[in-house]
């Protein structure tokens, strides 16, 4: 490890202080202000280390907690893409990569490939590990929403179907048993709200 | 992992989002604000992860990475302590130990016993691994200090010599390559800088 790798590693490291500054849609808990994509990153972290065990499959927390750590440094370049967004898929994971590549080619060389192989892991859910790292990433603005009342959903008028829709499927896959208790929540959190209710 | 210890896990995930709450006397790299605990503890995450290599002697990554993301729960209770705020050690530690014991007492019985055994050994900096945790945790802000032209240290009027003092042992202890270029950045610093200069 000679002074050049450590210039390129702390370049890296002053480059994504950044991410502190992506805000994304969630609100904290106290609703005082939007949460940003850094403070994102270490809350869903440790829901992988404290949750693991509800993953669909054994999985390897410690790395399951550094894709989490690692997921969205992409923003820095792209924003932060809301749930409820719309858009097109495929442009926005062109650009996703793209900044892939020039953030973690900050690195030295093994760190870089490390850290791209890692990123695209999670990026296409390829392994039990990326499974419950996706399905966590969806678990917790889900339950932000429902810890504050409706949150986002509220604001952008979003239906219990379409909340089936975008996070069922990834919580599903990757943590059957958090899902089988998002349910639960969703069915009562939209029966108070009235309006599109659950059967 | 029964439905009871879910709800235990998702009490403390929901209690430590207030660590986003929690401001440090460092600003972000961009100087809109300061810096949070939560992100803080994101970025140390990452440093510990690039920089393992730089470690006094070998550590476990996945470790360091997890006793730095708990490292700061704690502040909920008791709020950042600024390095250079001067008070009792002894006092803070005291309250932190408290904070400590209520914050993982959220959770189940097992977890709860990781989580203080982890952060003991941290404070403590009883082993290789807790030992270059301490040191990112002074390299970070200091690194931040250099990169915004003085910082807090400025804001404090802390001298060459007070910064040697405060930072130099932990990261001398935990980092003594990262030790070596931080006194070259501090000496160019602050004979920039002027007043008190080294020699």
């Amino acid at each position: 490890m000679e002074r050049d790798d450590l210039s390129q590693q702390l370049l890296f490291l002053r480059e994504i202080d950044r991410l502190k500054g992506v805000v994304r849609q969630s609100p904290l808990l106290d609703r005082s202000r939007k949460e940003n994509s850094a403070e994102h990153s270490w809350h869903l972290a440790m829901y992988a280390w404290l949750l693991s065990a509800y993953a669909a499959e054994q999985v390897n927390a410690g790395r399951v907690i550094q894709m989490l750590l690692l997921h969205d440094v992409v923003e820095i370049d792209v924003g932060d893409t809301p749930l409820h967004s719309g858009g097109s898929h495929a442009e926005q994971s062109a650009l996703e990569t793209q900044a892939a590549a020039r953030l973690f080619g900050l690195l030295p060389d093994a760190q870089r490939d490390d850290f791209m192989a890692l990123w695209l892991e999670f990026e296409h859910a390829e392994s039990a590990d990326a499974q419950f790292a996706k399905a966590l990433d969806r678990f917790q603005p889900l339950l932000v929403n429902v810890f504050t009342g409706g949150g986002t959903w509220v604001e952008s008028g979003v239906s219990y179907e379409q909340v089936i829709q975008r996070y069922g499927p990834a919580i599903r896959n990757g943590a059957p048993r958090l899902w089988a208790i998002c349910e639960q929540w969703l069915a009562q959190h939209f029966a108070e709200r009235g309006g599109s209710t659950p059967n």
